[in-house]
């Protein structure tokens, strides 16, 4: 019952579809509708209110496509959002910072930990909160980097302007001995190879990337079993992709990072949501 | 009749400041009441319809709070909206691209004219439009500079990676003979001098630089001249300053920018003036 239902995704633009990725290639028979709320990214500099009436909105309209769990695919609205949201709604809400901070907990072998993520994730401190929750014994730092998504979203994934803006940002973590540091914003598994390389030169060696969405997935995988949720469709089905602004333009984006072909992209005004 | 009130001006966040600065300066008399979008910052990528929407609900509002004029110190919503817009409201309403073409094309003497800016500024192709119905025989030749926003909300003003995006951007104007360049975004003026200075490096001496601000104060002025709207009022008039998210932020930010102090910044919920 509900099986056949699809998952809902979301994040405020593209970065979540590094997780809609993990989902379709761990859990290939499950369904996708994604929302990406491009009319109103980024969601890093806004504040949890306003991040908040966002979330609703976008939970009220996976909800009237009958999904049978929503992921939030955003680190800013798992840190700001998902406590109060959660409570409000019937359908099961996973976010992506309780398994990156998890998952982060398990990796460390010294107990001190980095966090990378927009200013509003990195401002609320949730990846602390939930670290020392853990395991009081821990060191977290944390760190925003702003430029990631603009660079990202440039395209200069490869480039030696985001190389020396990485370098920066990550100089920050010098002398304070992390072995693991957490991808706290979805769009930066795309910049995972250049973040790797900028680590190893700036932290050393033996340092842990962690992506939460790898760790999402499984908690997806584990719910879904526990309810009996697995869908029993077909093999490749076919995914949804919803945005509130520049359908077009989303769509070759979302055609270079998934696994399988984006035919069309849906507007959706989504302030009527509310 | 009406002299006393305030002027409207607004924009997608704080580059609209380096607008109402130039009229502080040069209006000392004049209060203004100004608009920051900071909930839906950025417009520069989004489409023709969504930042349409977004200033139709910033006039209603601005006109509640009953200004005698409005002044769009947003290069995007000036290039995609101020067409639609004008003709749905009665208070006369100033763009910032106009002002901007027409001193461009003063300002050439070889006839030939670089404009950056945001993505949807460049998109519209409204400066090319403006400048070739100014004088059809110009040479006009537009880049998008998606980087120099966020890094200027970073606060890397004056800086080596900046100067490098700015390097890469310009290098697009080599072997075109610009002898003038349009900083056709508000934010862009808070770079000029390091934009002055990269000019200078990359493309030669004699490129005159265009700060749209200046000139549409200037038809400001002679607007309010020409109608009888010249405040009466007290010399340092208070300003007040309203935004969608965010106020304690976008207040430091304002005070850095403004010659005057921003003693309290308020928030509205802008989406209720549909």
């Amino acid at each position: 019952m509900g099986c056949d239902l699809p998952i809902g995704v979301f994040d405020s633009g593209v970065g979540g579809l590094t997780v809609a990725k993990e989902i379709i290639s761990r859990l290939p028979g499950e369904r996708i509708i994604y929302f990406g709320d491009t009319a109103r990214v980024p969601y890093g500099s806004k504040s949890r209110e306003t991040v908040t009436e966002y979330s609703r909105q976008i939970i009220r309209f996976l909800i009237s496509q009958g999904v049978k769990v929503i992921v939030v695919a955003c680190n800013t609205a798992s840190a700001l959002a998902v406590d109060v949201v959660r409570r409000e709604f019937d359908v099961p809400i996973l976010d992506v910072v309780r398994p990156g901070a998890r998952t982060a907990a398990d990796a460390t072998q010294n107990g001190s930990i980095g966090v990378i993520g927009t200013e509003g994730t990195i401002r609320s401190g949730i990846y602390s909160k939930l670290l020392y929750g853990i395991n009081p014994d821990l060191n977290v730092y944390g760190k925003a980097c702003p430029l990631f998504v603009p660079l990202v979203e440039e395209g200069w994934i490869y480039d030696s302007v985001t190389r020396e803006v990485a370098r920066r940002y990550l100089e920050e973590f010098q002398g304070k001995d992390v072995d693991c540091l957490v991808l706290g914003c979805t769009h930066y598994p795309l910049l995972r190879n250049l973040i790797r390389d900028v680590v190893r030169e700036v932290l050393g060696e033996g340092v842990t990337l962690v992506n939460p969405a790898v760790e999402t997935t499984k908690d997806l995988k584990f719910l879904l079993a526990e309810r009996g949720l697995f869908s029993g469709g077909e093999d490749l089905p076919e995914h949804t992709f919803y945005v509130s602004d520049g359908a077009e333009k989303f769509r070759s984006l979302a055609n270079s990072i998934l696994p399988c072909n984006v035919i069309e992209t849906k507007d959706v005004t989504i302030k009527t949501f509310e």
